[in-house]
């Protein structure tokens, strides 16, 4: 990169800002994919006036700008695909206010989502989305990919609680959307437009965040079953009797036994199990725990175990937070794709899924967020064996292929970023994709912002 | 209008499915603004295919479309100011399917959403946006505008419940977007782009719409009190409390003296009343209730009011049902404006909102979703006078200059049409709504979807 512009930009955000050794361009290069690709630097802004003029020293100079939170994605939007600047939002992480009254906060993208939860709990306030990789991911990630988790069924997702945003254009120009009240109907609502748009649209630099009361009570529940179709017909059964549970998670067969050989949990005569989580007012949470007991027993479900203090209920569901460090046991390389089939359909997913597993010689496994149908399907695979790749990706295909037959989505929370993007149109027609690019291209028509995410063939 | 245009229009719909009779135009000429501008035919087609082939003979014709649900709009959404064809949803109103287990329905655009929450409620599940209107109102204007309603502060408005729509876009091509799911990023929120954008983008023609299970109990309670800031401080006091009620509803001295001037309902002496709704499971809403009461007395409620059987709720929503007719009592001609504040600063809007009309000498009165800190100011003003629609004018605008000084927004339910288009700009800056301008452009490059509303000067 041109030694003028990277004075420029150290005259922006600061010496010990930006960086291009080679040491960092790597430490940023690559995400939980596990694909890489060399950023030509890296920069560490400390406020959004720096972005800003950093996206303007960009924009004149056509330079890629990829904005990065943890890189922690699943699908690669914070890979600079096309070289460019990896603009991280690591120094931009404060919590700028939080309004009890008006239960909302403000913060920065750089604030670690389960960091922002620990706070407002201590002061009585809850922000339900709970990807996986709260422990680090931040929720300038969560905006850009809309993420999930367990609580989307009862809670919603990251789109729910965004109110309003503060976002530079790729042009470098600050706009403000939204605002700080629940409702808001002026103009079209650029707030949702950005959630879930992958970074390409502009940079976050300021969030307001919708919070909840903490509910007063949680219940753990783990239900063993003795077949999937038992744990299946349990969720759908658990929903009907009106119950919305704050959690409710399938884990399958093929999980129960990497899990269980990887430590005894106790769980190794299931072939499915479920672990349910409901939240609210004391009593209430008691008669729910028993009434889907009840379900569960009606179901098969023959170990049925409860817990509602903390220690306790970790310990239930620590058989779920294994599952992805186990699967490993079944080969290196994880491919996790988040796919998304109305809940009374995951019996169908599942089953076909091990069937073209079975076709193609790749181990499966399947478990996830089983109350939205939002199931995380892994395909095990070892990339050193020859021709492996290649049968996984046509594998993928076709889960894909399955999930859309059962009336479903192929990203219920990872985003497109690129590795689905080649199956866009699988989903989407063709005008709309069309009508998506243009949309990009009226926000960013020069192209500079996250460039060679969501659209195929970019 | 050319006649080779009406008989392709009989052809597509059918005789008796176009009428350019004048008696038809004028009743097709208005909404709750009562402002008038005649159409050039009104269009009542029976399917989407239907719309998609009017859409494309007006897209070749350049010809206005102007899509019209129910005609209940507060802002003029729905009215034909630049002429062309109306075209009225009234015989798209088909519930096609209500999917219990998976927690979703399938709508046309004219379903009634009272009737919709009927027939859902017979199957034990809850459509939550509750518009006041929603004995006349349809689903299709609901999106259009982003409905909400009293339980907005619980569970949201309608942008909400949307998960996927079926659209004929400008120039008659018809797109789906979202789907069956709660979770699904593929691509670009299309959905929440069209909830909200008044009839500006496409005409919607399917809705798949997220459900709830019906709550188990509800109970109502009226609370009187004898100033206006203990009021205030309830509402506050409640939601700190950890409580979100389905509804939280403030009404204000003059609301409570033109009720009682109607109907004695026992609530004259009040300076200020609070009626208050939680739902849930039996038991915990008992307890919440007894919360709520003690909040209330705390902060000087003398008079409290419970009941949770049908007929009492029903009895205790009187004097706030009775508001909208009874302020006519104050003059013949009501301007009624649904602007947001952070819930803390509903006293201090009301109290400016007095001390405005006092200046300009209008009667104002105020009512309307304290929870969510969406009021209803009303202006009531006699046209017929000199001077008094123009000093209203100015009023308006001093309303909107208080809501944002306090943090709010002038739109919270009702959208902006045309009767807040000229306000847009103390809200949103120049960038976004350029912005909104080019999205505009970038889906109707002819500006024949309901032409003239939502931007300023258009």
């Amino acid at each position: 990169m041109d030694e003028t512009i990277l004075k420029e930009i150290e005259a922006i955000v600061g010496r010990g800002n930006l960086s291009t050794s080679i040491e960092d361009r790597i430490c940023y290069s690559y995400d939980a994919t596990n694909q890489r690709f060399l950023p030509e630097g890296v920069i560490f802004p400390g406020s959004a006036e720096e972005v800003a003029s950093l996206v303007r020293l960009a924009s004149r100079n056509s330079i890629p700008i990829v904005p990065r939170g943890a890189g922690s994605g699943f699908t690669g939007g914070s890979l600079p695909v096309r070289g460019g600047l990896v603009v991280s939002t690591e120094r931009l992480n404060r919590i700028l206010e939080v309004d009890r009254e008006n239960l909302f906060c403000i913060v920065e993208p750089g604030v670690v989502t389960g960091d922002l939860q620990e706070e407002v709990e201590s002061m009585g306030l809850f922000y339900p989305p709970d990807p996986s990789s709260l422990k680090f991911c931040t929720i300038g990630g969560n905006i850009a990919e809309c993420a999930g988790g367990p609580r989307g069924l009862k809670y919603g997702v990251t789109r729910d609680y965004v109110l309003g945003l503060e976002v530079v254009l790729p042009d470098g120009e600050v706009i403000r959307t939204g605002g700080r009240t629940l409702k808001g109907v002026v103009g079209y609502d650029l707030t949702r437009l950005f959630v879930g748009s992958e970074g390409t649209l502009g940079f976050v630099t300021r969030a307001i965040l919708r919070l909840l009361p903490y509910p007063e009570k949680v219940l753990t529940i783990l239900a063993l079953f003795p077949d999937q179709e038992g744990a299946a017909g349990a969720v759908s059964a658990i929903i009907s009797s009106g119950i919305l549970p704050s959690a409710l998670e399938f884990i399958d067969r093929e999980c129960v036994a990497c899990v269980s050989d990887y430590r005894d949990m106790g769980i190794s005569g299931a072939e499915a199990i479920l672990l349910i989580e409901v939240d609210g007012r004391e009593g209430v949470v008691e008669r729910e725990g028993a009434m889907i007991e009840e379900v569960c027993r009606e179901k098969g479900g023959f170990d049925i175990r409860k817990a509602s203090d903390r220690r306790g209920r970790k310990r239930l569901w620590e058989a779920r937070r294994a599952i992805s460090p186990s699967l490993r046991r079944l080969n290196p390389h994880k491919i996790n794709e988040d796919v998304v089939v109305p809940r009374t359909a995951i019996g169908d997913l599942v089953a076909g899924v091990r069937e073209i597993g079975r076709r193609y010689g790749i181990k499966t496994a399947c478990f996830g967020h089983g109350g939205d149908g939002n199931i995380h399907v892994n395909l095990m695979i070892d990339r050193r064996v020859p021709g492996e790749i290649e049968r996984a990706e046509e594998a993928v295909k076709e889960v894909f292929q399955l999930t859309l037959r059962l009336g479903g989505t192929i990203s219920g929370e990872h985003g497109i970023g690129i590795t689905k993007a080649p199956f866009l149109k699988m989903e989407l027609g063709r005008r709309e994709i069309d009508l998506m690019r243009s949309i990009k291209e009226t926000f960013d028509p020069k192209g500079i912002m996250n460039p060679g995410k969501v659209f195929p063939g970019d």
